[in-house]
């Protein structure tokens, strides 16, 4: 399985911040999801992506964070194009998501363990 | 309990991405977790914390992100470093993260359910 840290290159770079409450159910999400993440390595300016999700409090839904990174604004933008066509082709967001948020943001310095200056 | 979406202002503001690999077993990681967020929840500058964490795989580790959002780069830094102090009171990091990546970025766009647009 992959790293579930993304490698991304020195900054600056930008972060796609998608969070999202889905809705109880599948309907059709997993493989949706499946087909989004092979798309989207395939764009260009793709550098890497993470995702986690899990259970809401004691409910039903399904809280998620996925954070894909781009080399150029312009990538990141194209993708949303992309991305955007597929999901109407397929169902209408509406039926996975009971609410989401996407924050579009320039990555200015990153550290990891040992790096705590910047790179 | 809180929504799982922080509700952060227009932009321009922070977000500072915390990606990480946990090591298996709590080693305190629980009540450290929990006494962080309420100390981040006091800070200046302080906008909402987004989190998520789920098994890795099929093996013992967690993989998280969490996304604190803050007002200004010299809020998050300044967070960076009343964490870095608590932190190092109680345990190791290394006691808890088997890797991690923080990544400091300014959110430039966002919208959610029928705000396509830019705010």
């Amino acid at each position: 399985m992959p790293d579930p840290i993304a490698s991304t290159p020195r900054p600056p770079y930008v972060a796609v911040v998608f969070t999202s409450v889905r809705t109880p159910g599948d309907h059709g999400y997993a493989a949706m999801s499946v087909a989004m993440d092979q798309l989207a390595a395939q764009q260009p300016g793709f550098l890497g992506v993470e995702s986690v999700r899990e259970p809401v409090g004691r409910g039903p839904g399904i809280v998620g964070i996925t954070v894909s990174y781009w080399a150029t604004r312009e990538d990141a933008a194209a993708w949303k194009q992309v991305a955007a066509h597929l999901v109407a082709q397929r169902r209408g967001r509406e039926a996975w998501y009971a609410d989401y948020r996407v924050r579009v943001a320039v990555v200015e310095r990153d550290y990891g363990p040992g790096e705590d200056h910047d790179r």
